[in-house]
C-alpha cells in the first residue's frame, strides 16, 4: 500500500483513446491498494502550436505572457483525466500548480521550483481522492503563472514526491526503459534494470532524452526512487536509485554518443596570462555552452586552443571567435562540423581502473583517431570522426560486455 | 481621458489577423488618452472544440472538470493580446479571473458573481499599464476556477466596470448596434443609436443575442453605460443607458419575432382549486421553462390550458403533459409546433395608452389571427401562427413609424 506518484508524458495522453488507457493504469493502481498522485503533461503537439500562435502575433513574445500561453496545455488534459476517471465512479480532482502550490522564481519559461506546499494534495489524499496534477507550471510569489522549461513535467512529479515523501516516482514515457546504448544504433542493447542517479545524469546530459537533468538532480537530493517505464505496454522499466554495492560489480553501464558537436580551433594563440579568460568570456557571454576545451603544448609562445560547442550555436559562435581572435593576436580558426562525441558511463569506473586505457585501445583497433579526451570520475568522452560513431560505439558496447539479452542485474 | 472597458467577443479575437485589429483599436483608444482595461473571449470555435473533447472523453463530464477545461480558451486569447501590444511597445500585461480576483459562488459553468476586488487591475492602471483581462471565468471560495455561462464575458466586463466605475464599457461585437428589428427580416430596420436597459432586457429574452441578460442585469443595477459596437467597422453603435426623458416620446423601440417556440394545450381540464399547481410543477421540476398561459373560460367545470415553451424541449415535455393530463382526468393534449411570438418593445408604453389596441389592429387588417397575448409594463407579445411571422413584423415596424433611413434619436 505505498504511495505512488505517476508522471504521463505528451504522448502518453496525446488523444482521447490514450486518456482512456492511462484512466486504465490509475484505476489499476488504486485497485491494488496504493495511494496515488497524477502528475500530467500537455497532449503532445499542442505545446508546439502554442508556440507557433505567439511566433505568429509577435516576433519576440513577452516570457510573462508566453508562460500564461503555455500553462493552459497542462490544464486540458487534467480536466479530461479527472473526468473521465470520475465517470468511471473513481473519485478524483484536477488541481493547477497554483492549487497544488508550487512556488518557483519569477525566471518565467525557466522557472526554478522554490518549495512546494502540496496542503491540497495531502488534504486529497487523505480523503481518497486521486489528485490530477497539472505538471511543468508553477506561480511565483505575486501570484503570476511561471512554467519550468522542457521537460518540466517530470520536475514537478519529483518535487511532489519528495514533498509527500513518495514510496516510487514512475515516469511513463513512450520507452520501456534507459538501455546501455541507443538500440537505434547498437542493436544489442540492453534494457537497465537499476542505474544509480550519477550515471543517469551523465546519460541525461550526453543526449539521452528519456529523463529531464534536473527532475533526477532533485530525485538524487531528495533520494526520490525514480521509475522509467512504457506507458504503452506492461513490464518492468528502468528503476533510478541512490549507488549501491551491488552496481560497482558492473564497470560500465552505457554507452552514448552524441553528434549535436562541432570543434572550433582558434591557431596560433600568443600563450599569455589570462589569454583563457579573452576567449571564453565572450563566449559564455553569448550564452554558448562550451563543452570540452584542449590547449595543445606551447610552442615558440604560441598554442592552439581547441573546443567543442553545439552544432547549432555554430553560426553565432564562428564570427564571435573570429572577433576573438583579431582581438588577441592569433592566427586564424578552423571549425570542425563532423565531429561526434563517444562516451562511457559507469559508477563502477571509480573503482576499476584502466577503463580509459581500454576505450583508447577498442578505438584504435577499429582505426579510429581520437581527437580530444575528457573524463570525469564516472565517464569517459572521446571526439572522434562523426561517420565513425556508430562503428565506435558498437565495439565498446561488445568490448565492455554490454552486449546481450537478458536484463543487467 | 475617460476610463473604459472594451469587450471583445469571440470572433472578434477568432485569428492572429483579428487579434492585430484588437491590437489596433486598443492602441488608438490608449493614443487619444483614455484609460483602458480590455476583456476577451476565447477564439471562436475553441470553447466548442474544447467541449466536444470533453465529450469524447465521458458522457456526463464533471462539472469542476468542465470549468478547468473551458477556462484555458480565454488564456490563451489575453496572452496573445498581451504579447501583441507589448511587442509594439505599449504596456499590456494579461490577468485571469483569479488574477482579477472575481470571486464567485460555486456553481460551475454557471457561477455567480458575488464580489471583483480588482485590486491588481487598479495597481496597473495606476502605473500605465493596460489590463487584459479574461472574461468568462472566476474563482470560488476554494479557490477552484469557475465560469459564467454562455456569454459570460459580457459579464466580466459590466462586473469590471462597475467595481472601477468606469465612463463607459463597450461591447465590441460582430454587429454595430441594436436594431428596431432584425434586419434580415424587417428590410427597413434602423440602428438604434439609444436605448433603455430595461428595453435592452426585454430585447434580450426575446431572442436578440447581442447582449447577455444578465450582464444587461447588471449594468443596469449598477448604471454602467454599455455600448454596442462593432469591432469591424468604424463609427456610431448602440448606447444601453438608464431611461431618460429623450426616450419617453418614443412610444415603440423596437420590434422582436421568435419562432422557437410551441404551444401546448390541455383539453377538458377539470376546473378545480390546485390544478394549475398539479400541471405546472412537474414542468418546472423538469426544467423546462413555460413562457406565456392561458387559461379558457370555464365550460361545464371544464376548462382549456395553453401554454408556449421552448420548442426544443417539445419531445421531453408531450410525454411529461400527457402523463400529467392522465393524472389530473384531463380530456387531451394537443401541441401545434408551428407558432411564432411577435413582439412590440418600448418604455414609451408605459406613458402612451393604446399600443395594445393599435397591434391588434394592425394584425387583424393583415388577416393574421391572435393566439396568445400577453402584456408587460414595456411589451405586448402575440402568438401567431409562424408563416405570419415576417409579414406581422414588417406591418408592425412600418405602423409604429420605425421604418426609415435615419437614427432614430
Amino acid at each position: 500500500m505505498a504511495l505512488l506518484v505517476h508522471k504521463y508524458g505528451g504522448t502518453s495522453v496525446g488523444t482521447i483513446e490514450r486518456i482512456h488507457r492511462v484512466a486504465d493504469k490509475v484505476a489499476k493502481a488504486k485497485g491494488e491498494g496504493h495511494s496515488l498522485v497524477v502528475v500530467l503533461s500537455a497532449m503532445s503537439g499542442e505545446t508546439d502550436r502554442l508556440i507557433t500562435l505567439a511566433h505568429e502575433v509577435t516576433k519576440h513574445p513577452d516570457e510573462r505572457e508566453m508562460d500564461m500561453l503555455l500553462s493552459t496545455g497542462e490544464r486540458v488534459t487534467i480536466a479530461l483525466l479527472a473526468m473521465e476517471l470520475r465517470g468511471r465512479g473513481i473519485d478524483a480532482r484536477s488541481f493547477t500548480g497554483r492549487q497544488v502550490g508550487i512556488i518557483t522564481d519569477s525566471a518565467h519559461t525557466k522557472a526554478r521550483i522554490a518549495r512546494v506546499a502540496a496542503d491540497r494534495i495531502r488534504e486529497a489524499l487523505k480523503q481518497g481522492v486521486i489528485p490530477i496534477v497539472a505538471g511543468f507550471q508553477g506561480i511565483n510569489e505575486q501570484s503570476d503563472v511561471t512554467t519550468l522549461g522542457r521537460g518540466g513535467s517530470d520536475l514537478t512529479a519529483v518535487a511532489l514526491a519528495a514533498a509527500l515523501k513518495a514510496d516510487r516516482c514512475v515516469i511513463y514515457t513512450d520507452v520501456d526503459g534507459i538501455y546501455t546504448a541507443d538500440p537505434n544504433i547498437v542493436p544489442a542493447a540492453r534494457r537497465l534494470d537499476k542505474i544509480s542517479y550519477e550515471e543517469m545524469l551523465e546519460l541525461a546530459s550526453l543526449g539521452a532524452k528519456v529523463l529531464q537533468s534536473r527532475s533526477v538532480e532533485f530525485a538524487a537530493k531528495f533520494n526520490v526512487p525514480l521509475e522509467v517505464q512504457s506507458s504503452f505496454t506492461e513490464g518492468k522499466g528502468t528503476l533510478v536509485v541512490k549507488e549501491d554495492a551491488d552496481m560497482e560489480r558492473v564497470t560500465v553501464s552505457g554507452v552514448t554518443g552524441d553528434r549535436n558537436q562541432a570543434k572550433v580551433t582558434i591557431v596560433g594563440v600568443p600563450d599569455r596570462p589570462g589569454i583563457a579568460a579573452r576567449i571564453f568570456g565572450p563566449i559564455a557571454d553569448a550564452s554558448v555552452l562550451v563543452d570540452m576545451i584542449i590547449q595543445n603544448v606551447s610552442q615558440a609562445s604560441l598554442t592552439d586552443m581547441s573546443f567543442t560547442i553545439p552544432r547549432a550555436d555554430l553560426p553565432k559562435a564562428t564570427s564571435l571567435v573570429k572577433r576573438i581572435a583579431k582581438d588577441i593576436d592569433a592566427k586564424s580558426v578552423a571549425v570542425t562540423e563532423s565531429i561526434a562525441k563517444v562516451s562511457l558511463v559507469g559508477v563502477g569506473m571509480r573503482t576499476h581502473s584502466g577503463v580509459a586505457a581500454k576505450m583508447f585501445e577498442v578505438l584504435s583497433k577499429e582505426d579510429i583517431n581520437i581527437m580530444m579526451i575528457s573524463t570525469s570520475e564516472i565517464k569517459i568522452s572521446c571526439v572522434i570522426g562523426e561517420k565513425h560513431l556508430q562503428q565506435a560505439m558498437r565495439a565498446l558496447h561488445k568490448a565492455f560486455g554490454l552486449d546481450g539479452k537478458a536484463p543487467k542485474s
